[in-house]
């Protein structure tokens, strides 16, 4: 089994109450690559400028990430974000956004990335999203992410292209704000009308939510002392998710989804440990597993004594 | 076994967007009643005024509830609240408060009151909160809710009467205001550190989280397509709760607290899809137990094959 990702690989600035990194390696596709390889062999597909080099290509490949299909912009720079979080770590402020190889990014799939088994679109603009997934077309499962950004400058692309995936994954106020439903139940099933099978509501701190045809399921987040630093929590939310998927023969059956998107918060609440994506320099597949079964251990209702 | 409540008893003018009551039975110590009485004997204590009849003693006396420490304050008017929820049915805007009789409650307990197993201060002023608690000396274990108004007023005395009693259920963005601690798990931590045992954090559409001195719960709220009314869901919340509690002999060890705080989440799930209490007068115990059933099911997370 394979996993492909599309999105972003970036460079980021960061300020939060409990420190702040200058050029923290970072972007969707770089998060979701490393949170997937404890899984599975993922494919990360985006563009880099001439500062990024072997530092960052050796943090992806001690992972076993592959990088054939990161593209090189010679004579670019790389995508680069700042931003800073307040006292109560919710959203972040965007300091800067220089999209620099980003801005002419036009995904061409190599036939190995085309050739993946499951299939993820990370944030970026709808209709490379579409684009991507009409390269895809054999792929057993495909789902993507989006953003408040592309909900009011592009809708009408987002939701063609979200008629084409298998899974959608998005923040619960975005997927109210996309279907202008308040309710998150109306709205999950405004989002499955337009054709996916699966709707995943990301919630932040107060976990993740699954709609599909044969019900609902719900998932607090790991209840953490300390969180320094959200970024990426996403994009590993989903890179252990669909990584798990693909060591599953990318079975996407609701018993499958439950495990996996308690593989992607563990993940997740792994990530917002430390900045970027330093926590997975030492995070150990063991690790994972204790805290998957400690998700099992703090959600689990024991049944009515018969008195 | 049984449980008193104190708090208010009020008719309630509701807006929302699916309609309008101009005098609905409201008040904390309703709502908790009447979502207790499914669980055991409960008796509110709280004053009502001369436009308290009949017709509202029948409500509660349908269900069980013990009228005798409603205090009738002759000549005077029963609370008056008027609030209106807009479209995402988040918080209330206030639109008019009228304190009447309840303006000069000062609790006194009968010795029945006083001699309850398990005793629930809802959200009144912390001193008079206390003043129940000493009268109240024999409780198995005490309980209380709060809100930021008090918070922001009378936060030493609030802190005090947080010292006197067994668990504080309050809402999640209260408990971080009061301990001004951002992160929940160490708000939580804090409000333990100034006495309860037990600390619940009500998180309204995402569920709520339990914090113990033996580990952490977390629970979602019960998916509903239709939300109509929000008035009642915290103090319905408590009433379940803490009626379950009674009803198994005031036990309060993390497996019973499990259980009694998905019974809660049941009835707010019940208690918001119809105006004030209104789904009470049709809600059974069955309905009761088969919700509960359903949120074993959409809260399980299946063990990992062994592969």
């Amino acid at each position: 089994m394979s996993l492909t990702v599309v999105g972003s690989i970036a460079f980021d600035a960061i300020r939060t109450p409990f420190g702040e990194r200058e050029r923290a390696l970072g972007g969707s596709a770089t998060h979701f690559s490393l949170a997937a390889s404890y899984f599975t062999e993922v494919r990360p597909v985006g563009p880099v400028g001439d500062d990024f080099g072997d530092a960052e290509y050796d943090v992806l490949r001690r992972h076993g990430v592959i990088t054939d299909d990161i593209e090189h912009v010679g004579g670019g720079k790389t995508f680069f974000w700042a931003g800073e979080y307040e006292w109560d770590m919710g959203t972040a402020q965007t300091l800067d956004t220089q999209l620099n190889v980003f801005g002419d990014f036009a995904p061409k799939l190599s036939e190995r990335a085309r050739d993946c088994d499951l299939l993820f679109l990370a944030n970026i603009q709808p209709d490379l999203q579409r684009d991507v997934r009409e390269q895809c077309g054999n792929v057993q499962a495909a789902a993507l992410d989006s953003m408040n950004f592309w909900i009011e400058k592009t809708r009408d692309s987002l939701v063609k292209t979200i008629g084409v995936v298998d899974m959608v994954l998005m923040n619960d106020a975005e997927l109210r704000m996309l279907t202008e439903e308040p309710n998150l139940v109306q709205a999950a099933a405004a989002v499955r009308a337009m054709g996916p099978r699966v709707v995943i509501a990301k919630q932040g701190e107060y976990g993740a939510a699954l709609f599909t045809e044969d019900g609902f399921f719900a998932l607090p987040a790991y209840p953490l002392e300390t969180v320094r630093d959200p970024t990426g929590a996403g994009d590993s939310f989903a890179g252990g998710l669909m990584g798990y998927l693909d060591s599953q023969g990318g079975a996407t059956d609701d018993a499958t989804l439950r495990r996996a998107m308690t593989y992607g918060s563990t993940l997740a609440s792994f990530w917002v440990e430390e900045f970027g994506c330093e926590r997975a320099e030492r995070l150990t597949r063991e690790e994972i597993d204790d805290r998957y079964e400690q998700f099992k251990r703090i959600t689990a209702i024991e049944s009515v004594p018969a008195t």
